[in-house]
């Protein structure tokens, strides 16, 4: 049993800041009703059943009247921290707020709550696991339908069961193999080894599976930072407006509560792409401008995904000069990020295709993530619905269905990653005939990793890390 | 009975727009628990009590849950507007709440709510009057220990009930006056004229007191625009500073409750004053710097208080252009605001008291607004409080009490000024012996401006004055 007794009661506005109707101000702690009950003037809050709503006037001690408010208790162990918690729906002004915080610290032993305090008692309390109090942050933080998404299926467990499932196995074999150690020189076998060696690798085959979904994971989580480039009037700004217009519908919208959305941002599938200006490589021969040149080539390199668009009509002009165009096309490929080379003006394909002159890039295109638009037409909607769905291909995002659990969490990718590690040494250990409590050793490692995700086996500073990073009020 | 039936359901934001641990999204009307009910996992909610909190989640018609939510149920006539009621109390992401109301939006009859609505509501359903309903948005906007105790007292009914009391008194007469109508031709009188006049001249008395309270009200609203003017080093900065200082530790605090705040401001007794950054009048003889005078007369202009800060060693110095220094303060003067003379190096007084040189000063003096303060010493705490007394007579604060109503409403200071005329109308007819029937048309009159205030008159320009100003979610 987990539950943590804790006996000082915090405060905070659990609320975002500012002017509204209405501001909660939320406090948790085995007195939490005890000490509202001192400023309240309605009910005895004391006398009330747990989910109950009341009523009533907060004062100080000077009987001032700080606000009318409704007063809602959750008791032990049914809230969010699973202590006493009292939310303080008041009037949603900041002054307000600042006043009644301010006399619960100055005439009440509560004091004011730290970053991500109240989930973090949650935890501590076995509301839920680490990975489930991460989740929190990361559906606070979610702007798009599929970082959502996968924020739910977080907080709801669906990860975190997984984890849980492939570290009991282990558990179970670690048990055994510890308890030959028992039988000391006794040289008995319950652990069968080919087994284990069957187990460690299913195991590895799902976390591989797992670390492979962190670059989709990440994407989702934190957007994708695109950037569409190619040659002046390739058709950039055409692409970009044809992209933009088919969401503008979803990306306005309700006052008030969109200003955090980017404006030039798509949703493809739910995935967030955000567009990140850029002139473009070698726009120019002016020696003037190479540092803009060079700007360009930075921002791509801070890109996960290029766009880059190619005028095919302009590729035939007879005053182009191939060979440049066809390096830039290499320095492109060479910058080593996911690109999809949008090929504009399709139609001048016939007579390029085929043609001696054009035959590094006949060749080229064979190999490469390549789609075609119509001629001044990037407009066309089945043009566009093509490119998103190639889009979503070349970040691989067709890898994985929409039940798959996706890694979003660079903290768990890396304790992911040394699990795995550390099950290269099992089966390494296990090929060489290692005794027992070698493998012990080595597995002991695999399972505290997979248990730090979640927090299973924790400690101050990994807690400090995560829940330093919330918001107070959280 | 006013309770208007509405019969459709309005959702709104209610919290502050921006990201934090909870986001409250708040229903009204009839339908808002059948129609919460079909996107939430939990309880019934149709069959739970008033005034209880259900945990569960809001899906959409796909089943894809959209956040796990805490519910509170409101049921009629026991919640803010008297309507049904639900707060959906979600995790704190403008992306959830967006996604939230859109479902509710889209998949049933709920539509989104105007500015103001759910208080509009409370006050057509006879919650409050429509002065308490202007101080549920005060209260949101207060930023001083005054404003909010206004704001509270108003809310409370406090004004409300003072206003109604008067108008039921004349209303008594009223009907009086209307009954002798009714025996037409009889010559009977009801109502004694003697008693009537009395009461008017009650009820103006009254009714003065507030409208001489509008300028201390409205200073304790929005704060009181001040500018500390004067020559260059007459101490005007030492001044600023030394009142600011008093006051630092009150204006910073508790993180993200006080980005409203203006810097420059200080509170005395609870009253805001705003300090407005000027160069002071004839700083310099220099014509180009002629627009900055002009710029800094403009703003004192605008200013409610001057604090005007004279070097009296400057004064008494036999380079300074005495003539000049006495015309600026006479400028200042016929400014015609308020204005608080700072004498400072107060002990070069007794080589100006009484010295012919400084005759008009010393007549001056004696009719003005002043203060002494030390020489290079307005930090003196016993002089920065006496300072701070003399700023409140000078705004007439020191003439109301704690207990005292005050009018801190545009549009209940300009009802009740209208009614003032009316009942002047009332005494000059009652002194020209008019007949009942025109007495009465005045009376109405005087009873329609003061029903204005509290909205037992009212109609839907008023009322969409009103409420449009309201933030929506309110």
């Amino acid at each position: 049993m987990k539950f943590t007794d804790f006996s000082d009661t915090i405060i905070a506005l659990s609320t975002p800041a500012g002017r509204g109707a209405i501001a909660l101000v939320r406090l948790s702690g085995k007195d939490a009703i005890l000490h509202t009950q001192t400023f309240f003037r309605g009910k005895n809050l004391l006398e009330q059943k747990t989910h109950t709503v009341h009523f009533g006037t907060i004062r100080n001690l000077e009987n001032e009247i700080l606000d009318e408010v409704v007063v809602t208790i959750f008791k032990t162990p049914n809230s969010f921290t699973k202590e006493n918690v009292v939310e303080i729906s008041c009037h949603g002004s900041p002054f307000i707020v600042k006043r009644i915080i301010q006399n619960f610290l100055d005439n009440s032993p509560v004091r004011y709550a730290k970053a991500g305090e109240f989930t973090q008692r949650a935890f501590l309390n076995g509301r839920f696991d680490l990975a489930q109090a991460e989740a929190v942050a990361d559906l606070i933080a979610v702007d798009s339908a599929a970082s959502h998404k996968v924020a739910i299926s977080q907080l709801r467990g669906g990860f975190s069961s997984q984890i849980k499932e492939l570290r009991q196995q282990l558990l179970d074999f670690v048990s055994l193999i510890e308890l030959e150690l028992d039988f000391g020189e006794e040289d008995v076998e319950f652990a069968e080894r080919e087994k284990l060696t069957q187990l460690v690798k299913t195991i590895q085959t799902v976390i591989e599976q797992l670390l492979s979904s962190f670059e989709l994971g990440n994407a989702i989580k934190n957007g994708v930072p695109t950037v569409i480039a190619g040659k002046p009037n390739a058709g950039k700004s055409t692409l970009l407006n044809a992209l933009l217009n088919e969401e503008k519908a979803i990306v306005s919208e309700i006052a008030g509560t969109t200003r955090d959305f980017i404006e030039d941002e798509i949703s493809i599938e739910g995935i967030a792409f955000r567009f990140i200006d850029t002139a473009g490589l070698r726009q120019t021969d002016d020696k003037v401008e190479s540092i803009g040149v060079e700007r360009a080539r930075k921002k791509m390199t801070e890109a996960s995904l290029i766009l880059y668009v190619i005028d095919l009509a302009e590729l035939f002009n007879q005053n182009t000069n191939k060979k440049e165009f066809f390096e830039e096309i290499k320095e492109v490929e060479e910058l080593n990020i996911n690109t999809l080379f949008v090929l504009n003006k399709a139609d001048f394909w016939d007579k390029i295709n085929n043609n001696s002159e054009f035959s590094w890039f006949n060749d080229w295109i064979k190999n490469s993530n390549t789609i075609f638009t119509q001629a001044n037409n990037t407009t066309d909607k089945e043009d566009i619905e093509k490119l998103k769905y190639k889009i979503l291909e070349v970040i691989q995002a067709d890898n994985f269905n929409a039940g798959d659990t996706l890694v979003t969490n660079t903290r768990h990718y890396e304790s992911l990653r040394n699990a795995n590690l550390a099950l290269d040494d099992v089966l390494n250990a296990l090929e060489m005939g290692f005794t027992g409590d070698l493998l012990s050793l080595d597995l002991r490692t695999a399972l505290e990793h997979l248990g730090s995700i979640t927090g299973e086996v924790s400690n101050d500073e990994i807690l400090g890390n995560i829940f330093g990073k919330f918001c107070i009020g959280k």
